[in-house]
């Protein structure tokens, strides 16, 4: 029986067929590449360059991006700070899921504050659970600004955005680090490629 | 731009590698198998069986059980039927992107209310949900009882459980129904065979 308050009755039901054979199957292992960064920093980019990569490879990944869930599974949230809390955990959640069906889940989201992150990071184990940050000066992302939303932001137009008037708290021990070098941003197949070289090394992309 | 009240400003970010791709990879097609029916009829049996026979033939599937949800993804919700309904539209939402992953997902849940159901049928391009009525008699069920539900049920001890003081409807134009023979059940092999042949007939196991 379960002790959860809101979980009355609810029993846990094992299959036979685990995350142990479907890695098997496809010849890798399950984890969550969690991307955070400031809007305009590279994060849909970078997913979508691994994701490309991997395939090349033959493994399998999804991108979990935090703008598209909102149109679909986080659509009843919005952005007040336990919305934001809540829209986290959901792709915590949903990302611990895909590990288990043994893919490469890509998260793709600003995820600004350390103790949301923090809490996916529990939820999967450890070594499961890769986290990427992209860490661009705020002048170049507010620069590119590809969506516009730094304008809107400047004017007042969004209030509470990433940066400008909400914190990005970076990461403390992130796997990953993406950033410029001498005053050039790594183009995407660079990115992907210090990705995939950690998932490789960390024996992500096969099973024995 | 957004036109949805909750999501201001949000993009929706596509990416080159897409099902087509995932689905050539695995060499299988993405839907989702609703396994829908009351307490006790048999759908975690059929789940397990179905994942192991798909595995058999090397198919990727994944089992969305409900009641294991409520400990994670659906830990915030209750039993109220504002909460069943977010509970079921999460599932089907998650279900949505296993299936654009290129995955059999497997969902397995009570799932009393035909509308919830058919919004989950909806959230997906038709073809791609196949619902799977397990057509058993109350009776069989409460005489199961492998969890010891029915009994608190009875006793007044669980309020509002399905089939006993709450209602379950029946789907009207399920696409595969399961259901006794000559007063006998079928097999957990012969239940996962006939949504075997079903997937199979519709293609689903196999990708050009």
């Amino acid at each position: 029986m379960s002790t959860l308050s809101n979980s009355r009755n609810i029993f846990w039901q094992e299959c036979p067929v685990g995350k142990h054979e479907r890695q098997k199957l496809l010849n890798q292992k399950g984890c969550v590449v969690w991307i955070t960064g400031l809007s305009g920093s590279g994060k849909s980019t970078l997913a979508c360059s691994l994701s490309r990569e991997l395939y090349s490879r033959g493994k399998l990944s999804y991108v979990l991006d935090g703008d598209n869930l909102r149109h679909g599974l986080n659509r009843d949230l919005g952005f007040k700070p336990e919305d934001r809390t809540e829209n986290i955990r959901r792709v915590g959640e949903v990302g611990k899921l895909f590990a288990e069906a043994g893919l490469i889940c890509i998260a793709s989201l600003i995820s600004p504050y350390r103790k949301d992150r923090d809490a996916c990071r529990t939820m999967l184990s450890d070594p499961n659970f890769i986290e990427v940050f992209m860490n661009m000066p705020l002048e170049l992302c507010e620069e590119r600004d590809a969506k516009g939303l730094y304008k809107l932001a400047r004017a007042g137009k969004i209030k509470g955005f990433t940066g400008i008037d909400d914190p990005y708290e970076p990461p403390v021990n992130c796997e990953i680090e993406i950033q410029q070098t001498g005053g050039f941003c790594p183009t995407p197949g660079a990115m992907a490629g210090q990705v995939v070289s950690y998932l490789e090394n960390k024996g992500f992309l096969q099973y024995q």
